[in-house]
């Protein structure tokens, strides 16, 4: 075993065709819609939990796929989930992601609202882009906020929903799932206490390589 | 639950209780010396595993505060653990992180090499700095890279092994950890298959943590 012989699409390759065994043996197969998003998020934490935690709204891959293909935004509630998203997928989509927790005009909208930056970063991003793929791997206020906005009229592309942790977490992920089911809104959520930025960048790369191969399939072959 | 009534700072602090008692409970208690860092993975992750995968070589934990007030850098092997350290906390000890991932010149060293740019990036982290914390939260090959540099003489003031994966990283953590044992490095690695670029930037805020109460007690309280 040395550092040489493994290259980085193999490796990729053999894994998802171990997790996908492993997945059948534990009876825990998802269904074809959902199955690159599981399986590339337990590639990115080797957590076969997530194939129980992952909740889909019926359709909403398809319909992130679509929203990619036209150029949808991501917008995400931090930089290291930004720093995850694969930048060449997302380019040959023309899309783009960004991250407004760093933003100064963010952190004075916050101040003055007396709330967090989470939730003036998702205000702004329900301004700016009020179509985009929301995807928040760490602050609940996040998803509450867009809760919030949705009753307001807000319809994201997408929200995916996976903050982690142990305080207002698990309440949070029910709120927005239960939201984006009453307003018809596309949703990912994994419930329960687990998630995270790296979980959030995972299910934004496996929708961004899914809507890559439909454009060009002979480009990767595992990724669904 | 609005999204106002719940800082930041007092929601870490009652997850790290309940991490605390659900810890007891489950009998997996961390001695003193680890506690801050088992706890700081187990809230980024939500996953009470790494109290039985996280492994340390004797005073690691010491080894890389004091390492830290000395201003040691950081090298991580992805630019999403560069963006989940604490850059305030790292102002405070005259830290930096870095990584070497995008550079061009790494790339171009891969290449030459036939190489990953991972094994391009720990050389060049080798050589540049040969003193610093390595914070590995993806690449195999980097580990083995690190493991022959140590073999060659380098030093590390700590070595971070936490890649996450089904293919060779399972090996590569033991052969890292053996490694640093038989050189004197100390090393922290989340053996198994579990890790990530978030375990890599959480094990590290654990240890910046530590090492700015220690300037400042009344800093933040809870770490340890």
């Amino acid at each position: 075993m040395t550092p040489q012989h493994h290259l980085p699409a193999d490796i990729e390759r053999t894994s998802i065709s171990i997790i996908t065994r492993e997945l059948d043996e534990l009876g825990l197969t998802p269904p074809p819609e959902t199955a690159a998003v599981v399986k590339r998020v337990i590639h990115t934490t080797a957590d076969f939990d997530y194939a129980k935690n992952l909740r889909f709204t019926p359709g909403a891959v398809e319909a992130a796929v679509k929203a990619l293909h036209a150029g949808a935004f991501i917008v995400t509630d931090t930089n290291m989930a930004l720093a995850g998203i694969t930048k060449p997928g997302l380019k040959k989509l023309n899309g783009e992601a960004i991250c407004y927790m760093a933003d100064p005009a963010v952190a004075e909208a916050a101040k003055q609202a007396g709330t967090t930056r989470a939730v003036a970063a998702m205000h702004r991003a329900a301004r700016e882009h009020p179509g985009a793929i929301l995807a928040i791997g760490n602050a609940p206020t996040a998803l509450l906020t867009i809760a919030e906005e949705m009753e307001a009229g807000l319809r994201p592309a997408l929200v995916i929903g996976v903050p982690v942790g142990f305080v207002n977490v698990v309440e949070s992920k029910e709120v927005l799932f239960a939201a984006c089911e009453r307003y018809g809104v596309p949703a990912i959520a994994a419930m329960g206490r687990k998630g995270g930025s790296n979980v959030a960048a995972a299910i934004c790369n496996a929708l961004i390589y899914s809507a890559t191969e439909m454009l060009d399939p002979s480009a990767r072959g595992w990724n669904g």
